[in-house]
């Protein structure tokens, strides 16, 4: 490719992840002492490219936050250019706005776009490419259920929050006799809890991939009760779901405004359990957001900065249009073409669940 | 005093804390290297002394376990020997059992029982010194509200989780524009909160001893907002409750089995704030019991032992009936009948929370 | 006191410690929000007062810096104005430069001046106090060496990162077999040896209150060995030294041009063990550093925040010439003319040492 | 194979590291739920075998030791049966004992043998594996050093302490505007240095695969200075050597009797970089053994537990003299000749140096 690049743009879009200021921070010095580029950053994802609100990033700008979650650029949830809302004529109308973002990018003298989300965000990266725009994109998803590459950063610094939660959970659970329900995220998949489960030595995972049964459940509680061990750990991911086809939300709030915050999984479960088993105190706690946030782990640092580099150097090289990924252990790209919409689900089958029960868990079937 | 004390026993009762595991390796150890005493420890709490169920504790049993949260001697709630359930001709009745208690131990040659636990147990254990068993108590809250003694073990390990959350849920914050609230434990008093708040740079801080105005909150979020900081941090204890009396459950469950359980103040107050506040999300993160389990911080297993070693001294000393406690920076002890009962709330006026409004921080008034 | 404040100035001096970002972020945000004053820093602690190099402090430059380690305002060791090297003639000379520094806080319209330091630092403060500058100080010291005050902030940072380094040499000496000696801070005062070797579950404490003999020291390896514990810790303040009064540096090294780096306490303690005990491996680590940066934990965050905000109050009230400190619970002051060079330290008889025999710590005595 | 296997022993060799637990617990866990095996397990690594010293592994043994650095098997170094040190007629001689241990395991029953441990430990495996013992060895190297295996497990719990100290030492170096050198493993690999570095922000990194020049890394220091970054952060394996060839240890105590212990490359580093470095004040910390032990990472204990599953597994599908391994992110096994003395280094050309360069970190060339 022909065209000399001098000026690169980044974003980040979708829900925060630890790992998004490394990728900032990688691809802003790789353009500044690698290639001599001008680097910006657009704030609030894809809604400041079309309010052209950037800053730029300098040596200094990204000083600092190689370790901090969060992302210095900010981000939006479902701000969609291709449909957005804006007000015409006093009223909100949606329409294709990405020529605004198109141009606002010329005026400003973009040559190249890095994206770094999830699957919604890159879905507009394609879209872009699709329209001339050179576009990188850079994988985001904490809950690593992306096909089109082997890990995803975050997910690391969730396992370790999920792990070390679960490590507390045991201590009172050995003192208490109790049934403890860790609830961690993962709408679609179970990566999260399958992860943390194993690490956290948890008795039972439930997972999205594989519907539980809760009679199964509470035979491993009294099986363990049996064999004098009167206490149980159970990892849930959010998404999981009862064999029966049963809604997740618990009964007693599913006509409430708002059934899933109130009534989620960890909480159904807990009602539910308490039904069928006697003599245990049983509690759910709901991780939530803490998963999402705070220092950056050494391993995800370290592959954010590979996927920044990388990003960097594909721009360098005029291969745009792609999504940086890893394969095995080495970094690599795939076309954003390939990659939307394409999930990785834990395979029910696979080394990791056929391992964990080796081991005696259980995965309520 | 001219017993001669050859072998003393310990049990814990209610719920856990970090600490516990302390505790009973600085009384066994003192107890033996010290003074030569055999040492047993009661397993579940009372239960264990009214089923004789206890076990040898030796330089060996307490070896590792200082930094270990939970209680190797397990523990049980609402036990009450002077008030106990038990089977007579087929039913269950209620009556005292506390003689079985003693005869157990008189069998058992014990010629001490330090009993560690919160106001119910130290209830029972001041109800049996007044019955002539030699006790010695040593206080156990999480939530650090004990009148009798300055600080409680465990307090400072939950206010390092609590804090560790806050300091997560900010990244998040701060990178959506959002507002995070975080329940913590605390259902009379909101030390937790309090200090949890002050260290991890909450913006509201909302505890039981200062009823709350949902619209002063709203007020200080709207003032953040247009000082260019649109995101905030609440903490509230779960014990807090609004100014206008209203019930601390949300509407939409209070008619539900268990309201507490699904709607908590965290859940009340972000559906309370939606109503009022626009433009932001809100999310709520309930902690729950990982605040209570884990390693024990340095702070805590340093007080858990001072309190141990003086637990053994006291027995050494024929200062029976007596609570080890915190005077200042001072191991002192205090008669059990003066310390049933009283709690210690944060004081509204207090240096505390006038520091925290100093700095900024608004409790919701 | 009559004269208006209307701008302050703080800054910090020597040796850099947990919980200085804490307490500049407390002054400023008090002195803004509460009290209405400017405030500026200067930075590189006294330097920049001579050189007149200071930036604003507001409510930005502070945001986000309440957990962090290090200082904003950078520090420099040993720079006395009143006894201050600058160049005269082409010679370095050394001379008063203290009325330079009251000159520029002149022009610079700073009505008070807050001190945050250590011994060396606060001697300056007092010496500038006397000329007539309103000062107020707030002191720092990670040794917790400071007789005016109960605690000093980052201690408590300093015994945790201490402590978690023993429970990691724990399961190391435990596997292998061997004595595992932990060098840390303390070149005067032994409180972080003390207290994180109480907490860390160390067998020796070695402290430079209590001069210890290498004999007793073999001896309580040979003990724990003999009851089957063929492993110990050794916990070894910098400043430690032997009964025989032999200097502490390693005699292989002490003709070197730096004995004190090459052969600190904890190096020498490794090579005259092993002269006397036979069978064990013997391994040395010296903290160093890493005791004094990094996240600042939950108690010295809200300490330093305490001492902030009563400096602020103390300007607000025209106490002038004191340093805030901590009495048990309560926060209070103290004339600056009563603090300097009154050190504090372990007391070889009191409680804490008691109480750690009690348990079978050794001192090597 | 035809063999019924009954009765399977493990033994732990070599230096400890975060992960044996969790991979004794996995053999075990397996062994007994999965297969019906019994299980043992030889204290003291090879010592046992010879010493016939082994104590039953339950379910309860290996209950709680999931998280636990270290090794509950203890372990010993330098532990070769086939040229053990034995008294002989009152003479220590070396012969060949390992018909011994064959014979011990004949009596007690073993019908399979699983070894975890490095290089050393290994390469008895692979001869016991030629006498007819059916072994299976599991790699054990914390420097992630070893060719047929991707990663090792303990090696991402060693770089997430490497990292945490250098986030520490980074808020010191930019108080004080200093040079911080901190020494990490990796006498003959610099993997820690190299992913520690990257993921604590190091600005150099000395690793043994790349000999550095000692002006090189001054004027990186000096480039930073002059772009207003007066601090700097260096990280050096323990194994790095200068291009010149000079010795690792510092001049100053090379005829010292132990040089190694008291002037490894950090401090000789200090003192190199201060003849020719002015104006910065040089700081060594020497991490040692905390990078071993305590709790083990999440990341380690999954990959452990893969590890011990799979070697479970080996023995049950009769796949004696193999190694269990992990190539891209799957579990697969190599056969034991093929392992031995074939190491991993870091490829100063490779990726991960490449990118780490990009981003502006030296190596000292």
């Amino acid at each position: 490719m022909t065209q000399k690049i001098k000026r690169i743009a980044l974003l980040t879009g979708g829900g925060d992840c630890p790992g998004l200021n490394a990728v900032i921070r990688a691809v802003t010095r790789t353009a500044i002492l690698q290639y001599g580029y001008e680097v910006v950053g657009y704030r609030y994802g894809y809604r400041g490219l079309y309010n052209n609100d950037y800053i730029p990033l300098t040596l200094d700008t990204v000083s600092g936050i190689l370790h901090r979650g969060g992302t210095i650029l900010y981000s939006s949830n479902k701000d969609n250019l291709f449909d957005y809302q804006v007000e015409e004529d006093g009223k909100m109308v949606k329409k294709d706005v990405s020529d605004v973002a198109i141009e606002n990018m010329k005026k400003a003298g973009i040559d190249a776009l890095v994206v770094i989300g999830g699957d919604g965000t890159l879905t507009s990266a394609r879209d872009f490419s699709r329209k001339g725009v050179n576009v990188i994109g850079v994988p985001k998803t904490i809950d690593n259920d992306l096909a089109a590459t082997d890990v995803t950063f975050g997910f690391n610094t969730a396992i370790d929050i999920a792990t070390e939660a679960l490590d507390r959970l045991h201590t009172t659970a050995e003192s208490h006799h109790r049934i403890m329900i860790c609830e961690v995220m993962g709408r679609n998949a179970g990566w999260i809890a399958l992860h943390s489960g194993i690490a956290g030595s948890a008795d039972v995972i439930l997972i999205p991939e594989v519907p539980y049964d809760i009679n199964k459940i509470a035979e491993k509680i009294h099986q363990r009760q049996d064999a004098g061990r009167p206490f149980s750990i159970i990892v849930v991911a959010e998404g999981a779901k009862a064999k029966d086809g049963e809604v997740v939300v618990s009964k007693i709030v599913k006509d409430s405004p708002d059934p899933i915050r109130l009534g989620g999984i960890g909480n159904k479960l807990a009602n539910d359990l308490e039904d069928i088993i006697e003599g245990h105190e049983i509690r759910a706690t709901i991780l939530g957001h803490v998963q999402r946030g705070g220092t950056t782990s050494t391993y995800d640092r370290i592959l954010s900065t590979r996927y920044g580099v990388a990003a960097a150097e594909l721009i360098n090289e005029g291969k745009f249009g792609n999504m940086v990924c890893l394969k095995g252990d080495d970094i690599s790209y795939v076309s954003l073409e390939d990659v939307i919409g394409k999930d990785k689900n834990v395979d029910p089958n696979g080394e990791l669940v056929s391992m964990a029960k080796k081991i005696g868990i259980s995965f309520g079937e």
